[in-house]
């Protein structure tokens, strides 16, 4: 993960970008790229597109002038529709499977895609270095709360959860918490439908059991046990753990939710503009969020949202240039490995 | 169900409420009933509470001089931390069982219970009549959308789904739809982590196969297929089927984000007042939603809110007089029956 050219006063981050398998073209998602360039001086990125958009996205980005943005050409990309293991085995040379080789090889410092989830997980998980401890890599993401942020983890939907899938995802909840708040003990809950230690799956309730008992008497975590989603947001806790179905519909109720009622603020006579401030707004507008990280490995993946803007692209690097800079990976890594029973 | 007083020009129906097993008081919860009376006049409402409360609710009810409220006492109530299905066969002279035996016996025209979620749905599935097809009664609800309202079941936390509980959710919620919608086509969706045929546990995918051919070619019903959670307030589908587990995480991540947005509006400098009309808020305030309806029983029996205060009390009476009013029971099994294949 060193950056190419850490020689220079600004450190020079090789960012890797997979435009392809997302609800918008690469070459809208390109125009988006190319819209905020200024806020992405830091990096050489590189941006990873099927063959038959490649000559679209090179006449936009000769116009552009752009000196620090980069194409790459594959002949496939995995779709949302592919089985994404069959397909990173039949595609070679595919727009995930391409990106993730290059930051296994050391020619990229973080790869952010806005494709196929399963893709990027299962990318991840068969060529990158898993941390010790962590067998199964998920989607850690990071959202508002009431007092400040909450960490999930899994948010991908793994559809086959097991008791130690959900005990990992509490370890990578909390540690990204812990992260971003050196100085406070993190509250972790476990994400479930009754706030009762014996409800839920019999996953939910091993799972309870192995976490209470991992972080007794721990001096960063403090496990307070099932948390139900309509409390979540409330700031009584900073992580969750849950198995990824459950953790992909909450975040995914969450941002519909919340576009919702923006749609229904703004219908109103009154008009959003004048009722709910820009700043209010945004703190709720999930497209401007940066994207989850792929918890678990030890290089930086980012899953961005598929229906990504200028605005939710620009996050999610800035978040990746920030990450790079606080070398989140070896200190993640770290902390996980210390509550290692 | 008939009403006890027939002969009156207005129906004089009798409800059952169970004030134990919430995070309330019953005397909070009564007084909450009792502030609301004169919108329950078409009610003879029986309370019931266990019996160290009695004296307590007793004075509270002389004191108001109210005509149409009763209590009954009884020795036990089922909590949030019972297992549901013990209490009921050791707790027989609990608050739960009783009002459920009363309203199987014709003693009550519905059931509405503001405690324990499990113990409702198990009192009904073990001593109500079923609808025929419905093997495991489930909760039902009915929460706002961008075009009217979206009717999701199952909500109630069954942990270990079926693929059969999951299209017996179908039938419930598009029948509740219909019903309240009698000239639309409904557009039924099943409640999934992606939109894509595949995605989801085993259970999801057979029951997706399974729904797809029950519903084809249906005059009233069209499946259009998974649906995830960010787009299931859009307008564009009118009920979902789901797990219990799913549902569940939905209907409270809905209610909590609604909470955390309306929450940090009014903590803005403008205030909600100005803001944000009561109108809206309340559109979006689930504690001023009616219950959710026991779906796949031959009686009306529905659970509100733990956290209920008298704005949603006196919502689910007032659903509950309209339900029995429109004859709901009947229709809705009608339904069902006819989509049987």
């Amino acid at each position: 993960m060193t950056p190419i050219s850490a020689s220079l006063s600004t450190p020079y981050w090789r960012i890797g970008l997979d435009l392809m398998g997302s609800d918008t073209s690469p070459d809208s998602l390109l125009n988006a790229v190319l819209d905020g360039k200024t806020a992405f001086l830091p990096f050489q990125i590189t941006c990873f597109v099927q063959k038959k958009f490649y000559p679209a996205c090179r006449a936009l980005l000769k116009k552009s002038a752009s000196k620090n943005i980069f194409l790459k050409s594959c002949s496939h990309y995995i779709s949302q529709e592919d089985d994404p293991l069959k397909a990173l085995v039949e595609k070679e040379d595919s727009t995930t499977r391409v990106g993730v080789f290059m930051l296994k090889n050391q020619e990229l410092d973080a790869f952010i895609s806005l494709g196929s989830t399963g893709a990027l997980i299962g990318a991840s998980t068969l060529f990158l270095k898993k941390i010790p401890l962590i067998k199964r890599p998920m989607l850690v993401a990071k959202l508002p709360s009431k007092k400040g942020s909450i960490y999930i983890s899994d948010v991908g939907g793994n559809a086959s959860p097991r008791t130690s899938n959900i005990v990992q995802s509490a370890f990578l909840a909390a540690a990204y918490a812990s992260y971003d708040n050196p100085e406070k003990k993190i509250r972790l809950g476990l994400l479930n439908i009754g706030s009762e230690g014996h409800k839920g799956s019999p996953f939910h309730r091993d799972a309870f059991i192995e976490i209470k008992a991992i972080f007794k008497d721990n001096e960063k975590v403090e496990f307070v046990g099932n948390v139900e989603p309509n409390v979540a947001f409330s700031g009584k806790v900073d992580a969750l753990a849950s198995d990824g179905v459950t953790g992909n519909i909450f975040l995914k109720t969450a941002e519909g939710m919340s576009d919702f009622i923006f749609d229904v603020i703004s219908a109103t006579k009154d008009g959003k503009s004048r009722c709910v401030s820009s700043e209010l707004t945004s703190m709720f507008d999930y497209s401007e969020y940066p994207g989850a990280i792929v918890g678990g490995v030890e290089e930086l993946v980012i899953k961005c949202h598929g229906y990504s803007t200028s605005k939710s692209i620009g996050h999610t690097l800035f978040k990746a240039k920030e990450l790079l800079q606080g070398q989140f990976i070896n200190k993640y890594k770290k902390m996980i490995l210390n509550w290692k029973v």
